[in-house]
């Protein structure tokens, strides 16, 4: 019984606590991680970005908590999902989009059975009234279709940005992590039909499969808001501390980073700038 | 098992683990929950606030270790506390009056048992040589008497203010939270005796109970520090983008806050500053 | 089955919640402890220092794994270790040093059976395909053995200064904490033979040994860069609010801090800087 939490309430004020206190009295032993409470305020891309990378790792009988929830006391509904990557509790506005296009959902409904809510639910704190709760019912195995009706269309955010032009793939700045490496949408690409320029790439796709093209070759140069970094690298050793560089990263998608240094905070690069490969 | 964390230690060095560590080898399988460790520094008013919102929502079998000690070295007493939100560990110091004055202590003793202290007790962290092991020791349920005396007159902080007076309520600033929002004194009031103009107030009440006059309304005016806010608001949308409010939040108290803004970064009112609710 | 986590990582990203889920799913139930997600970056003698200060007080079953690794993706080893302090995962940097000195390794190995490791390795993210893998496989009982070949001279870190000379005590700024107290190698020794002016002595020893020297002394006096902080003391209390002072704190090392300020970000003493107990 694994319980993930996701939110942007920080670490201060013990609303984190509270929320485990919640799930510990409906689900006594369920271990909780927290997988970030510092997801920038109401940044539902960034809590995408997250979720989508990290919960594949987990076991697929988890539960995972996310209350990012810019829409709280309006009729935004609370849903669960039932993926391959585990049940997903939280609120309906695409928060999970990342995640369901490379595992879609099987199941998704309206939490809106009383019997797993708190009695009185605070317009303010869904978190603590309803996800809290309702996260701790399915880790302790309550079916979910118990919670509430099918949710036939839920929200989803566009997915990033990701196009192959005129020999150049197009990409946009997806994330800035803790070290200060911009995240990009190029890579773990996995073709529509047959690779052809001008296709439309699907964002995601299995772990692990990372299609020649990106690869770091020296037959490519990487350009971000019209700045070039040349070639993409294989390691940062390959340019000077402070000089800016390209590579691919941890989860295979192509990162921009500077030797020693902080790119997000040296680049001034937004979430979704654009991000050209080019090749030749 | 669970046992709940609340310190003033940030979580850089090792002091928190190290306190698990200790309390993992006596209670092992002993859940742990992370309240706050970013209490700002030797702030028990802060503390207080934070254990008084989030202990009823755990299991009531739960212990609460807090290490919010200016004191420590000096001959303040390391105590413990039954109360219905749990078994309370920490310094006699009145971090826990406020939950006291919600969920009275039926019992209070001084920590003083060899056995149940680490061999050599350092004066400067009593948080790893004698309230850990305490929690612990009380989680794997040996009783309460075991640890020492009973201490008669265990140390209270002043309750906030809280009063009714000419058509208004007066309360103070409690607590600023992570989003820069001021919560008040005012809310989840309990009238002693039938309700009447001038009347002191009790802070605490029965989680929920919301009387009357703390209902959003258009016929009241908040103040803060002689500034007014409008009437109290039922959401944030009801003011445009960087204009204060004030609204009653989560925990059913009256807050501070700015739309889409930090209340607290920009209102400059300390903790303490004074706060009305105009009736007309 | 406690399994702690110390890394330079941050908490805002997933990277830890994907390690801890990388664990679960080998070791079902096992309990997490995180020692501390905020090491500098790539500051092996910070984490080794943490390591050294908070591993004596764990199950010595625990499994400690460390992911700072500034080698990633370089030619360094994936190692374990198994010492009187618990199971030590991470890379052959180093970072184990100051435990080892205390705790010396009864073996080590090298991680390479493929079994124990997640089917692609990431060159820059070790901590999720090698070490996380291993951690959990030890905490669930695999032998040590089975990892991988032993390693003959894992790499060792300098250890900290240490130096008896001319009615002195020479050492040097370690670690700087939460509080911005610098803390000192000077402390909890245990001399090489018979004490002697002009000795080397060992930089470690069992915990609470406090020899006469390192007590607090009217007669002794504290340099730090060559500026005078007076006597030890015993409490903060001696000095005046902002004063400078030394004492020793819950490690049984000597501290440098500021009463009621942070001596970090005032002194300007990096790490390193030497600091000398004059004796008279």
């Amino acid at each position: 019984m694994l319980i993930s939490l996701t939110t942007d309430f920080g670490e201060r004020d013990g609303y984190v606590g509270v929320m485990k206190g919640v799930m510990a009295a409906i689900a006594p032993g369920a271990t909780f991680v927290d997988l970030s409470h510092a997801i920038p305020p109401q940044d539902l891309r960034s809590a995408a970005y997250v979720l989508w990378t990290a919960l594949p790792y987990f076991p697929p009988e988890s539960v995972h908590l996310v209350v990012v929830d810019p829409g709280v006391g309006t009729s935004r509904k609370p849903i669960a999902a039932r993926t391959a990557w585990g049940t997903l509790v939280g609120p309906d506005n695409g928060v999970f989009s990342y995640v369901w296009d490379a595992a879609p959902p099987t199941m998704v409904v309206e939490l809106c059975n009383p019997r797993y809510r708190r009695a009185e639910v605070c317009a303010t704190f869904h978190g603590r009234d309803i996800f809290s709760p309702a996260a701790a019912h399915l880790a302790r195995g309550v079916p979910l279709e118990d919670f509430g009706p099918p949710v036939a269309e839920p929200v989803r955010l566009p997915l990033p940005i990701l196009r192959v032009h005129e020999n150049a793939l197009h990409g946009e700045v997806l994330y800035a992590d803790h070290f200060g490496n911009l995240i990009t949408s190029i890579g773990r690409l996995a073709w529509e039909g047959a690779p052809r320029r001008g296709a439309q790439l699907r964002f995601t796709a299995a772990f692990g499969a990372a299609p020649e093209l990106l690869l770091p070759s020296a037959h490519s140069e990487v350009f971000v808001a019209g700045r070039s970094l040349g070639p993409m690298r294989r390691t940062y050793g390959e340019v000077a501390p402070g000089e800016a560089l390209a590579l691919v990263g941890s989860e295979g998608l192509l990162e921009i980073a500077i030797s020693h240094g902080n790119a997000a905070a040296n680049l001034g690069l937004p979430l979704g700038a654009p991000v050209t490969v080019q090749l030749s």
